[in-house]
């Protein structure tokens, strides 16, 4: 795959979890257009929650829906991170030099990390040494106030194509429920530690057969942690999380270390 | 939900992402009866790929299977992380003592740990504070070659249910394709750096419409560090990575609050 030139406009990759329908995925190609050329794809369905899965069992199926100077949107049968993986892989002829996935109707911040499927796609970004940020506004209605995404979320973007990201980590950028007037700033957090409580809502079919829908609330453990992204968003911050794609607690791995070495002896 | 009191036998929940006909959960169910009571809940149909995906959009069903003395075993129309969550939260009376997820048909090494479903149970139970460990043979096959995971998976799982784990860690454990003889020990590793390089195989279905299956090979960066799980699967260790449930980058957060602090002047 080529590389981009320094005379090309930016290459662009926009996707997200919701779908090609979304609006929030329509905000993000209008703000990713003022900064360079953008190749949107999507899939064709809301596939949140779905974290960094892939399609294995099934074949993958995508299709153009749209292309102008500058632009052009595809639709995709697999997950957010099948997204990225044909965007780079098969559709592209050179690397992009920004990913954007969303921006996302729900919050992402704290554990909802682990479940995002925009921030399964931000992730794979990184992998490809893409530098990469998932946005999201903390919001779960269909047609939510993006001004502070638009204006804080410019803000980040242009900070990023210029600086780059350090290697090995993707952005995971949550928006308050504020209009742009009412944000404070850019705060950079650290993921708040905390759990989703689950509350299984359980249900009879016709059939009398029961089923479950799988709901909850989320518990911060730490409200008072002024460092973390619940904090931020609480006190009318976007937050800004680095996140490691690495996953091993070298801290943890020396401890274990030096216990399964004494269990030897 | 009740606390496990010093006078029961351990509770173990047992899962995987291969479902509930695959021979590598049923290895680790006779494996974990040898330690505690067992409540097995697996996916029906395998969910490989499918990281630390949930079910939003459709209800969950579950079923029980099979109970016997010490030993119960449920069917689960969701993912494997859906799995731990009903288990945990729905079908469970006291909170598990330990979580083992797998036997996995397949490495989930290095940059795996994103995309594996047996991990994405082993994450939940850690969030979960349930000690929770992820096993998987670096062999594909329908039917492998289990003593090995046997042999030092027990050790394992014993250690770990003497001297639970770090908050806030679960393990990563990869056996080598080897018979328990042939294998060296057991060594603590990092996470090794590396891809997978998609190549996407193009094929065209009886309507003229193409699909593509996702396919590839990995790619380690690092094949000399002695430290990485990679290099001890190559040289006849099983790997034990301890996986941080947090994903924050402390080292970037640093350096981009620095670096947005001089942007702010």
């Amino acid at each position: 795959m080529k590389k981009n030139n320094s005379n090309q406009r930016p290459l662009i990759l926009v996707t997200n979890d919701d779908g090609i329908h979304a609006p929030g995925l329509k905000t993000l190609m209008e703000i990713a257009k003022k900064f360079g050329d953008v190749m949107a794809i999507a899939p064709n369905e809301g596939r949140s929650g779905m974290s960094h899965a892939i399609t294995i069992k099934y074949p993958l199926r995508y299709k153009k829906l749209r292309e102008e100077e500058g632009f052009v949107f595809y639709s995709c049968s697999g997950t957010p991170a099948d997204c990225v993986k044909i965007a780079i892989n098969q559709i592209l002829d050179r690397k992009p030099d920004l990913l954007l996935s969303g921006i996302n109707h729900g919050s992402n911040s704290s554990i909802s990390v682990v479940y995002s499927g925009t921030m399964g796609a931000a992730i794979e970004g990184g992998l490809h040494a893409v530098p990469s940020i998932g946005l999201s506004v903390t919001d779960y209605s269909p047609s939510p106030d993006f001004s502070a995404a638009i204006l804080y979320g410019e803000r980040i973007i242009e900070k990023t194509l210029i600086d780059g990201l350090p290697e090995g980590v993707c952005l995971n950028v949550n928006f308050p429920r504020l209009s742009a007037g009412d944000v404070r700033g850019i705060k950079i957090c650290r993921q708040a530690r905390g759990l989703w409580v689950e509350e299984f809502d359980k249900r009879s079919d016709p059939h009398k057969r029961d089923y479950y829908w799988l709901t909850g609330y989320f518990e911060n453990y730490e409200p008072e942690a002024e460092d973390t992204d619940e904090w931020a968003l609480k006190n009318k911050y976007v937050s800004v999380v680095p996140v490691k794609i690495d996953f091993t607690d070298l801290g943890a791995m020396e401890k274990l270390r030096s216990s399964y070495a004494k269990a030897r002896t």
